[in-house]
């Protein structure tokens, strides 16, 4: 059974992940919040603050998947570029959206809306906003494309708003072993389980802490329960047969 | 003063990551490391565990970056597919090098070295290898391109084993001021600033933690100090006039 897949790609646009200054946890968030929505993550693109880097990245992107999401660069300050570089890439206009205005005004009724407001308030032409209920500056979407701030809080809020938005294509299940072996010992057996369950991805993941310490988490991840639980059992009689020690899940 | 730049970018190999069981940490390492071999992350990319997929993004990359790093899949198993994938993107042969085969048996000397311990040992024609003192199996480098490990621990000795390897082209130096005032209210004057130092780069990073804790740290970064020092003395200077509450460095 073959299930058009929905699928989603994230551009994460900031000098200050790239410069290692702050440690990205928006893909991680949105990795696990899409898969609640049934839309697989296929890929993440980090990018500078570069408007024909954020425009080629984008264009690129946008028809490649079925969504693509942003974070950063939706600030008042001279290095905040994604929205104008969205709207070029669209081949749109800028507008000023006094609603947009109305929410920066409600939230700091004590400041004079300046310039670098008005750039908060102001969007590609066709924008549809995204409430942001941390700090009010509201993100956008066009078309299949959703403009994000790169503060997670932020993210995170106005991926909120967008739950149950975004159509997927069935609940990925997903299924883990962790045992104490070494990743080789399991290597052939898994290769064969694999090829036994097409429909699933088999992911074999090692941990290593110390020479005591080590071991492999065993992943079955696909849309049909039936095959994740006969390959996971698989995998559970393999390492029985074999005498190893392992429990059920991820280590913890 | 232009200095010939020497960039780079990191392609992460990870459908765990992708699907948000693991949260990557390798790229915040690795851009801090290439700080101070004096080279810019220009671009990560996070992509699928698929052959092709992992061909053409590494092209790509090898043409337009001075280095490549990448991490993940270079383990035993099934779906450890990219030392095939390097190989294939430089139009050569894979091959079994003894010298790792003999550092696996001396790491693992009671294990008979199994057909997924040779995939293990076994490298696109041409490689050197990237000596791995956690766990033994080397990573290698194909021209400028650089191999590593998916487990932080191993990539991190890998980067060890690199230093000093790496030729950079001067190291990019960094200020901070951390300012407690909203990132609006300092856009403008920061614009200006940033026009009078074009040779700096001048990032501003909000954070909001409620409506008492909130503010912008404002990082200065070029390879030329007198540049930095004197951006970051404007913009202190303007904080003074304008009585902004600020302190030095990032937000700790």
């Amino acid at each position: 059974m073959v299930i058009s897949e929905k699928t989603a790609c994230l551009i994460i646009i900031g000098d200050e992940i790239l410069s290692g200054r702050v440690q990205d946890l928006n893909l991680n968030y949105l990795a696990k919040w899409l898969n609640q929505q049934g839309v697989d993550l296929k890929a993440s693109h980090v990018i500078q603050d570069v408007e024909d880097v954020i425009i080629s990245t984008l264009n690129s992107a946008r028809k490649t998947y079925s969504y693509v999401f942003t974070t950063g660069g939706i600030g008042p300050t001279h290095d905040d570029i994604t929205s104008k570089a969205v709207a070029r890439a669209f081949g749109v206009k800028m507008e000023l959206r006094e609603e947009a205005v109305d929410l920066l005004k409600a939230q700091y009724p004590n400041h004079k809306i300046s310039k670098p407001g008005i750039k908060m308030a102001t969007f590609p032409v066709g924008a549809e906003m995204i409430a942001n209920s941390v700090s009010a500056a509201p993100g956008f979407k066009m078309e299949n494309v959703y403009v994000m701030a790169g503060i997670p809080k932020i993210m995170q809020a106005m991926l909120g708003v967008l739950e149950g938005q975004i159509e997927g294509s069935g609940i990925v299940l997903s299924k883990a072993v962790t045992a104490y072996i070494s990743e080789g010992k399991m290597a052939l057996p898994l290769e064969n389980i694999q090829k036994e369950y097409p429909n699933t991805t088999i992911g074999s993941y090692p941990f290593f802490n110390n020479q005591d310490d080590f071991g492999t988490t065993l992943v079955v991840r696909s849309r049909d329960e039936i095959s994740v639980t006969s390959a996971i059992q698989d995998i559970k009689s393999w390492l029985d047969k074999n005498e190893a020690r392992y429990k059920e899940g991820e280590r913890k």
